[in-house]
Parts: C-alpha cells; structure tokens; sequence
C-alpha cells in the first residue's frame, strides 16, 4: 500500500538500521532452537513472588499514587536507595544526581540527544555494546575504536584516539557486553589519568557489575575518578556519567534503569525526558522500591550469581571438550556473556546459518563493532539456557564449529 | 560544580525549554493549592482493585514471560484487543498496524523522529496540545497554525496553510486540550477533502474521544478519510495516523498508549523505540490486557464519563455564579479541560500570579500557541478537583478574576 508518509520520512531515519540481534531474538521464538543469541537474563531467577506481594502492598495502600502521572525525574524513594546504594561503589552522590529512565536504552538515547552533534566523535572499545550504537547511530556519531582484549580496552592505545577530540568515551568495564572482559584495575587507572589530561568525559555503562562469580570487585571507574581528582570522601567529581539498570538484577520486563550525573546534567536530560515520554511509569517505580527496599536486592544478587556462575562453569567445560582446538574464547568472571574467537579469515556468519540448520544460534561478533571488523568472532550467551540446554547447544555448536573450521582450511 | 559536560551539549539540547505545565505542577505538591493546572485524571476513577487482579493473575500465571524482555512492537494479544477496539471507530486494521508506546508522549516523539526535518512545516491548530509541540521542538519543526473556535479547527482557513508544503496536519478532533472544543462533522469532511486534495497526510491524537458527556460520538477523522477514498468496509488507507492512550481510559501511571498506522511506518516506527528503550515494558502491557480484555473498560468507561460530567457541570455553574461577565469559556461535550478567555489586551500570566496567592491555579494559554498569541486565554482542569473542591476553586478564581478585569478597565 503506498501511502503519503513514505515520501515524508526524515533524513535521519535513513540512518536507523534493524536490530541484528532484534532479528536474531525472532529465531528464539522457535521453541526448536537452543539459542544463545539473545541478551536474556534467566526467567528462572525473577522474583515472582516478591513482585506479586509489592504489587498487591503498593495497589492496596497507594493505589491512587501509583497509578497517576508523576515526576520526569524518578520515584524519589527509589532515587533514595540508588542512591545508597551508589555508596557501594564508592561514591556520595544526591538524589539529585539521579534519573530514573525506562531501561538502560532509554539513558543512552537521551545522552545521545543532549550531547551526540552530527559527525560527533566517541571514542569506545571495539567490540562494543551495540544498544549504544544503536541509539547513537541516530544523532549521526561517528565512533573511534580502541581494541580490547581480555582485560578489556586496550587504554595504552587510547591516548590517540583522544587526540582526535572525542565528545566522550564509553566504557563497559565489568563483564564487558559482547566479550565478557573485564577492564583491570591498572587500565581503569591508567584510563582515568588519560581522560582527565585531555579533558574528556567518560560514561561508564555497569549493567552487570553486580554479577561477579570469581574475584574481587573492582572499584567503579567513576570512585576512581574522584580519587584522581582528590575528592575528599570520594565525593563526585562529574567527570563520569555512570549508567546501571534493574533489568539484570532483577527483571528486565519491568524496564527500570538509571543514569548518575552532575546536577546540571540530569537537567538536561529531564528536558529530553518531558519531551520523549514524560515520565517511567510510577506503578513499576513503586512496585521495585518495594521489592528492594528491605534488602531483598543483596540476597536476591546472591542467587543470580550462582545460578549464572553454574551456568558459566557448565558451558566452558563443554567448550573445552567439544570446541575445535583452533579457536579461543574469553573466560569471564561474571556477567551473562562469553566470546569466541574463530581462526583469522572465517566468517561467523557462514558459521551461523549451519548452525541454524542444527538448531542452535549465537550472534556474529561483526555487528559490535562500530568500523568493521570481527568477522571471526561471535557472543554466546550462558544466562538464558538451563544448565541440560547448555550441553545440549554447545555440543551442536562444537560439531558445527568443527566442520566449518576443517573446510576453512 | 564546572564539569566537562557543560561543554559538550548538542546543538539541539538548545531548543529544548522545560515545560511550563511541568513547572507548574510543582506548585500542586503544595497541598494548600486547588490546582486546575495539571491535566491529571481523577485519581478516584482508577481501577485499583481490578489492576491487582490482574498483576495477580498475571504473575501468577506468567510470571517469567511478563518479566522478561519482548518484542519492540508490543504484546500481541493487547495488540489484537486494540485492533477490536478499532472497528469501534469504524476502521478495520490489524495489528501489525499498531505499535505500543510507552504513553502518547512517546509516540509523538516517534514521529518527530521518523519524519520531522529540521525546518519542517507542521500545520496545527492554535492553541494546540503542548506535548506536541515539545516533542518536534526537538527535532527542529516549524509551526504553520490554523486558528480554532468551539468547533475546533476553523478548517477554511486550513487551505492556505496547505500551501506552505507541511510534512502533515496534526489534530485533536474530539474535547482537544487545551480547549475542550471538538471538530464539527462538517469541519472534519472538509480536513479529509482538503488534505486529500493538497496530498498532505494527518495525525489524529485521541486521548478523550471515548470521555464524551453530552451528544452522539462523531466518526474518526481516519473513518471519514476511509470513507473519502471510497474504500470498502472502512479498510484503512493509511493516509492517516491515529493515536490513543490507556492513561485517560484506563491510569497514566502505567505509561501505556498505542499508534495506529501503515505497516510500513509502524516498522520505521518499531526502529525508532529500539534505539529509544528497546520496547515497552512487558508486565505492564499484560496487566492492562488482563484488565481490559473482558469487556471491563466498558462498564469503567462509562463510570469515568458520570464522574467527569458532574465535575464539568458543577464547574460550569460556578463559573456561571462568579467568574466576571467580560469573560468567555468553553463548554466541552466531554474530556478534561475548558478555556477561558478574558478580555482582549489582559495576561493571563499576571491573573496567575494573584491567584496562586489566593491558592489556586490554572494554565496560561498562551504557552499552547506555537506562534504566539492567546496572552488573554488559560486552560482550567475539570478532571482531577472533586466538586467540592470545584466549587471552592472557581470560587477563588472567580473573585481574582473580577478584580483582575476591575483593573484592567
């Protein structure tokens, strides 16, 4: 059907590619197919029943509240204990330093909005979560890769990369999506050091900090920062935007995430809150302040871990059997997410579509980064699939993996 | 606090003013004042009990499916109930002609994204929904206004406009905000001949159209525009846009709207909320499935039209009783607003200053003309007050506004 509007669209919607791993999630709809394409956190670690009893607490004793329009910036109570909690990390803020937003896409959306001018450079790791991408893509950025490796971004390599005067530079330091990598605590040093003799701001992307299985927490980049800046108490220097999300900790349906930034910042992304959806809905506000608010978080945390820590643990054993002993893979200490390195020269995309006919999926690393490149890589992801279903899809993806490395060579 | 953010805002974050009707809001946290400022529903009419029915319900029987992640174009079955819904407005449509949106808001600023240039014209009438003109702000859009009297958009004077080259009319046919005025039958056959005839395509945002008081429903401006292309059984032509929401039908505090549309646009729509917040959150859209689906938003409908009507009748004879006769205001047939105009050559904005001393509150009107004017005009809520507190209102008012016209003699 032709339609006027299809000759009224904006140029910027030129821009605005589909999700590859939009795409890739409709193969999971297909109950046939082991898939550990998606970004899924496990539906066997919600909290159903603590969601159930806040529900009913919330609606039976400020149903009139909960349901009604509220605040662009966020339930303040929820605000409150984000903020308490941001303490953990090592850092005082207010809560006015915070905006509540509907998921983590939404806070990179509206930093896109504020900051990201047409041909705007951002420095970021290569590979990179592609959300961000996705949302910049939009206000026309151009990216600056610097590579990474298991330690995460390479920051010795990032000094010219700041030199080409990038708006900011995000960063993904703990179980870095897509590779898992975690950023050391000499990089996360050194990286602070360089941003701050340049004069450029960092946005610290932490959905999964939380999710360590192995090790010691790492201190957040931006405590560091305020170290660096001799902050006393660790008061925040502003320097660092710092992003986090309730989608992992305790259900991403919910759509409940956060953004820390100096005062003035939060301002400016108020504005573009009012005019891009006024506000994130006051029931599901509410309703997580309940869930959270007498500790259940930490306990709850604990959970998870050792649910995804199993899951982790059952899928790298089954890749060091069954994996050819070409490739390589990332081993990581936490999150939802692992990443596999093919031979130089094959493309995960063939790979991928064979293993489609086995009934087992992953994503082609190709997409995460923002200049090409990656070909040979792919993101697996261990949270969604029962520890059966682990062994199961990693032992068709072994064989399939097998094949296309014998006929790559 | 200097930060390094300060330095790095985007041309656009420029345009972006805060909202007046935001601000304003803040005024009705102090419990003293009667606000008629907001554009609240009446926290009495939500359906409190049924919503915890339903997250029961929901949680119980769904619980992993309505906390975890969904598809970007929104939980079908709420999709499918939307699209029964449609026929009621005589247009029959599918439902991968809707997208869920996360409150109309978020739809409007879609659009904006998906078609607005920089410099666009968009015809409007004047005074319009300010929301609106918020959400295009952003992308830089230019307004062509049409003025509007009690039958809404004065549509002979709409061809004029037409010949500026607008990217489409946008209209709120039925108890607009912030008038109350509704587009008369006739005005509405000639805005579909009109943009038929200039090629210029329509949205069509209908919050209230379901919150009528007095008289018989008027058919949809994308019924009569079916209905102009000769088109059988009312199939859609896709010439135009429609939008609605629950929050006036159902609560606002869920963030829950939908936009109908030619699948085509849908899918460039679908593109625009995956960079902006990946999909709109899966319990919410079950919940209000579970509440709406059988047959409930009837009964409730009806329930929310005698609680409105009294109020607008009770503020309309107090109004009658104590506002001066120099004045003129509306009298909506349904919805949650009525406009009030003083006399030529007075502001509003001052009568606003002496009333919240008096402790009550309105909406200046000029901030709902996009090209100025209407300094004499304000927007009074009949929706959220209970009568009581009407009654007491207006009567402050009322006594403000005689002195205020007193003077400006």
């Amino acid at each position: 059907m032709q339609t006027p509007w299809e000759y009224r669209y904006a140029n910027r919607t030129q821009r605005m590619g589909s999700s590859v791993i939009r795409e890739l999630l409709k193969l999971t709809e297909n109950p046939d197919i082991i898939s550990f394409a998606g970004g899924l956190p496990a539906p066997d670690v919600f909290p159903v029943k603590q969601f159930q009893d806040a529900c009913n607490y919330t609606l039976e004793n400020f149903g009139a509240q909960a349901l009604q329009y509220s605040t662009t910036e966020g339930y303040r109570p929820l605000r409150e204990m984000i903020a308490r909690h941001a303490e953990r990390f090592g850092i005082n803020i207010s809560p006015d330093n915070i905006l509540i937003t509907s998921g983590s896409q939404q806070g990179l959306d509206f930093i896109g909005r504020v900051f990201i001018n047409q041909g705007d450079h951002i420095v970021v790791e290569s590979p990179t979560y592609l959300g961000a991408l996705q949302a910049w893509n939009a206000y026309g950025a151009q990216y600056v890769s610097v590579p990474s490796d298991e330690d995460g971004m390479i920051v010795e390599e990032l000094e010219k990369a700041l030199r080409t005067g990038p708006k900011f530079i995000y960063v993904l330091p703990n179980f870095q999506n897509p590779t898992g990598s975690t950023l050391s605590l000499e990089r996360r040093r050194l990286l602070v050091k360089l941003a701050d003799q340049y004069g450029v701001p960092i946005i610290e992307d932490d959905p999964y900090g939380q999710l360590r299985f192995d090790g010691e927490h790492l201190p957040s980049v931006v405590s560091l920062d305020s170290e660096h800046q001799g902050k006393n108490g660790l008061t925040y220097s502003g320097n660092v935007i710092y992003m986090s999300t309730f989608s992992k900790l305790l259900a991403p349906g919910i759509r409940l995430a956060w953004v820390i930034a100096p005062e003035q910042v939060i301002c400016k992304l108020v504005h573009a809150k009012q005019a891009a959806d006024l506000h994130t809905a006051t029931f599901n506000q509410m309703v997580a302040y309940e869930v959270g608010k007498a500790g259940f978080l930490d306990e709850h945390v604990d959970f998870i871990r050792s649910v995804y820590k199993e899951r982790r643990d059952v899928m790298l054993e089954m890749m060091d059997e069954v994996f050819p002993s070409e490739m390589r893979w990332t081993h990581p200490a936490g999150g939802m997410f692992l990443w596999g390195i093919l031979p130089e020269g094959m493309d995960a995309a063939d790979v991928l579509k064979v293993a489609i006919e086995r009934k087992v999926a992953f994503v082609p690393g190709t997409a995460f980064h923002p200049n090409g490149g990656g070909l040979n890589t792919m993101r697996i992801n261990f949270s969604f699939s029962t520890p059966d279903t682990i062994r199961e899809g990693i032992t068709r993806l072994g064989l399939t993996l097998k094949e296309a490395v014998a006929r790559a060579k």
